[in-house]
């Protein structure tokens, strides 16, 4: 879905929030997995069952104050091919109701084979004389060290089917300026040199190749994430690409402050969606209760708090 | 498996070759498909099926002349959950055949979701009492855009696991060189300047950070995917990271030669492994016949120029 479209979810909520859906098992609440393990039998199975029933229960709790949830791939990977199966219900079930889904899967890769990425997320795949969605994402994160051909695929995807890719430009890992924000010297166009970091250089590239993607919001379908534990790093980036849209990953448990996103977010407020991820879906570990309510009541908590900056 | 037991095995069978596995569903003869059609219907399941009973076959015909498969999770994910489960099976059935498996995934993230795609791939998961192995892969592909932490938890399960990773430095893609051939300035530490290029960077973070995982052939647990398109900028990263193994992409369908790759062995020619995928698990379409006979008549063909030039 284009970025537009999630603005419009988020200015109805008044709630620029993405909820990472970061199954660990430890997030789960015992009773739910031990459920599963009498019906299944200790496994990989039992878990990944579990895991739906979390995820959903999450969903329902959420989807009338949380406009949009990011499923981290990596966690239903970690229960093989039914976490993955579970991955895709729980995309289904998100957006059957009305959650714009970001798959957070950082896919990267060649020209072709960026192309079955792209496929499997953003897309379709044609088996005999039938086309079928793998796994249906409103939008996919993307790494994209290998230059734009490993990007344009996800593009050319995004644009045919209305959906929209976040790339990493500088994220919110402690070492993410070992690479990232290296000085990097460039010819310009006249024959000068140009200095700026890796991050710069990676963000001015993903506007250069989206700018013919705008929608009416004036957004491109390239959005950037950029980590809330930078915030001086995040308002210049805010500055540099005003149609891009920023995935604010770092708020809360990763200890940026409601100040430290606000930074992200254009002058009228839009363009930005702040992930929490352990701060929402633990919430119950701390408060007791209902993981559902616990992580509801933490939601709001954020979304009061995000008001009360932007 | 560390990178001495894939060099031993290179060494049995005399050719340093690697067969990707990306199972485009146009690479796959139209009797195969057709059977799972007839059995299960137009769809994912029916094309997973056929993408099983390839690969196998492939395995089957390959394994006593090539050491090492590399499937492609892309085109396993663009079948979704069925296309994973075969993903699973088809490494299970390759390692069962004695070969070394390397999942091209490409996975990258920060700590705590590098460690659960490092769980996935190279570990294992625990659920009650009981561990289990998602998927199994001897060694995984890896993007180290995000720095140092999101690679260290790749290298942690790999040591404990008697497993490797190889991440990107500079990958055979036209556009590689839009971010990685970049020229950046960095702080010695003398205080002085020195200046290399994007993808020397990440190459000699990674030989740093994996330096205290030498095998007995002096290999690194984390390897190298490096390019065969760029052939000087491969004989420079030989040269320059002597302890560190090379995946070396862009043989035959992508264009580069025998003489492009032989740059990327050690003196002794070791130390690398040479990737080809269309050019074998295509070539029954230019050579006709049955397709696994063709593959492995083109894998010869492939082994028998190495020979020649390593």
């Amino acid at each position: 879905m284009s970025f537009s479209r999630l603005q419009r979810r988020i200015d109805e909520l008044r709630n620029p929030t993405v909820v990472g859906l970061d199954p660990d098992l430890a997030h789960i609440p015992d009773f739910i997995l031990n459920k599963h393990i009498r019906e299944h039998g200790e496994g990989l199975e039992a878990a990944a069952l579990a895991v739906y029933e979390w995820g959903t229960g999450l969903i329902d709790a959420l989807c009338d104050v949380v406009p949009a949830v990011k499923p981290q791939s990596a966690f239903y990977e970690a229960l093989g091919p039914h976490g993955v199966l579970t991955l895709k219900k729980t995309c289904d079930y998100a957006r059957s109701k009305g959650m714009y889904v970001i798959v957070d899967a950082k896919r990267g890769d060649i020209g072709s084979t960026a192309a079955a990425y792209a496929s499997a997320y953003l897309g379709s795949i044609t088996v005999g004389n039938s086309s079928f969605s793998p796994f249906t994402a409103d939008a996919l994160t993307v790494n994209a060290y290998l230059g734009s051909d490993g990007v344009l695929p996800f593009l050319s995807a995004a644009k045919q089917n209305d959906r929209a890719i976040f790339a990493l430009v500088k994220t919110s890992n402690p070492s993410a300026g070992e690479l990232q924000d290296k000085i990097v010297t460039c010819e310009t166009g006249d024959g000068s040199l140009s200095h700026s970091k890796v991050y710069t250089l990676v963000g001015d590239l993903l506007a250069e190749i989206s700018k013919d993607s705008l929608d009416d919001m004036g957004f491109s379908r390239i959005g950037a994430v950029v980590g809330a534990t930078y915030p001086e790093e995040s308002a210049f980036l805010r500055a540099r690409l005003p149609n891009t849209f920023f995935l604010v990953p770092g708020y809360g448990a990763q200890g940026a402050s409601a100040a430290d996103v606000a930074v992200a977010f254009n002058g009228d407020g839009k363009g930005a969606i702040v992930n929490s991820s352990r701060g929402i879906i633990a919430a119950w570990k701390k408060s007791g209760g209902s993981f559902a309510e616990a992580a509801r009541d933490a939601a709001i908590a954020m979304r009061d708090e995000l008001r009360g900056v932007i």
